[in-house]
């Protein structure tokens, strides 16, 4: 009798190895094949792309709870954790990377500042299918249950029939609110961009300092949009490339520039 | 007769506000215009698009030089620099934002990882006109004579003719070798990766830490891409956008979710 090697797992995040996305992720994960954990041993949060390049990291095993799989923290960032896992950490190139569940959303231009998805995109640069989830609850006490199914079931779709070369997915998970998702979107990303607005404070000896707040303006609406469907109780999902090339306007700079 | 007024150029990096090459930027644009540098107060390389969320920023006055410009040094990332410039310190919308000059390459996939680019994609999300600059030159003694036409000409179409919504410039320029630069190029972004190799040490008390390190493998070589043109000296010029969705395999991956 053959024994079939199961798939080979890479669980990542950028809320840390102890946040209840990563924990939730990674009890799906478990029963779709062999899983290795390696992320952040603290938050990450809108760490973007950023990797460790002036600075050493360290990785140690690490045990959350009973198992299956196999886990290790390590000091840097989400994009960190892929090279790290990919190229030191696993023994083969796994055949699946996995990466939140993000506590909040990285839907539309989130998706730009998002740990959560850059280690996702690294994946995809790595030439594995990834595939970054986020649900649209920032507790540390979100309800993941009615997610699970939907979870499992996109994981099993890609790991049975890949992805595009090149591309990786961005799946937005609408907060629980008692009524069943309607279903999963395939969607484009939102238009749309963050208003910061500083609050500006003065510390104990009067200098100034500032923290970053803002509002997100949607300033698309289209029902092909990732926001008009989680508003709508989808699921989102969005290939994102990294080529980030505006082929459209090729034509358009060589005007600008009269090259 | 009547004042024309400049146009309000704000100068960023992700070298520091020290570096030679932000030095050599805001020179030239300050014969372009009114002069504002919001720049970190330290060395940000490699921190993609990251934003501070969980910590306080200090934005303060600096003085590096005798001026015309107005400077300020933030403990943020070039993301941030950008988000307090135009919603905090200037008290106008700019006319252009111009990143960098980085010392090094963000040809091909590094754009994804680079903060100087990420300054600029900021400033195309604020409707901005934005340019990132990088010389193929690490060095801190790295020559920028030779590019110094090059760039103004580029700030000064922009700033004439503005830019394609949504799309900043990645701009790249060989290292000086004596010879006169070919000319500009328009290209799109070379399809490559990072092949990472950590160097694994042992600290004093034996336990492990890693150097990231590694050799970018271009896998494209199209007349196209921006490491031809930089191969052959010209300037490449690559449009850039913050749209990341796969656009083309958005039915690919209908087919893939069975959705």
């Amino acid at each position: 009798m053959t024994k079939v090697a199961k798939p080979l797992i890479l669980v990542t995040n950028d809320d840390g190895v102890t946040a209840p996305g990563i924990r939730c992720l990674i009890r799906i994960m478990n029963s779709l094949g062999d899983v290795v954990v390696v992320a952040p041993d603290s938050p990450q949060s809108g760490m973007g792309h950023a990797i460790t390049i002036h600075d050493t990291l360290r990785c140690e095993p690490s045990q959350q709870d009973a198992g299956p799989q196999t886990e290790y923290a390590c000091s840097g960032t989400p994009v960190d954790c892929v090279k790290l896992a990919v190229h030191e950490i696993l023994d083969r190139t796994p055949d699946l990377i996995v990466s939140g569940i993000n506590h909040g959303s990285n839907a539309s231009v989130n998706v730009i500042y998002s740990g959560t998805m850059s280690a996702a995109v690294e994946g995809a640069m790595q030439k594995v299918p990834s595939i970054g989830f986020s649900l649209l609850d920032y507790s540390w006490e979100a309800d993941f249950t009615a997610a699970e199914p939907f979870i499992k079931q996109i994981a099993e779709s890609v790991l049975a029939k890949g992805l595009p070369a090149g591309v990786c997915l961005n799946v937005n998970i609408p907060k629980a609110n008692g009524t069943p998702y309607a279903g999963v979107k395939v969607c484009r990303q939102t238009m749309g961009h963050w208003e910061e607005d500083f609050d500006r404070r003065l510390d104990p000896t009067g200098k100034p300092y500032y923290w970053m707040r803002g509002h997100f303006v949607d300033s698309d609406g289209g029902d092909d949009s990732d926001i008009w469907a989680l508003n709508h109780h989808y699921l989102s999902v969005v290939p994102i490339q990294f080529d980030l090339t505006a082929h459209h306007s090729l034509a358009a700079v060589h005007g600008v520039l009269g090259v």
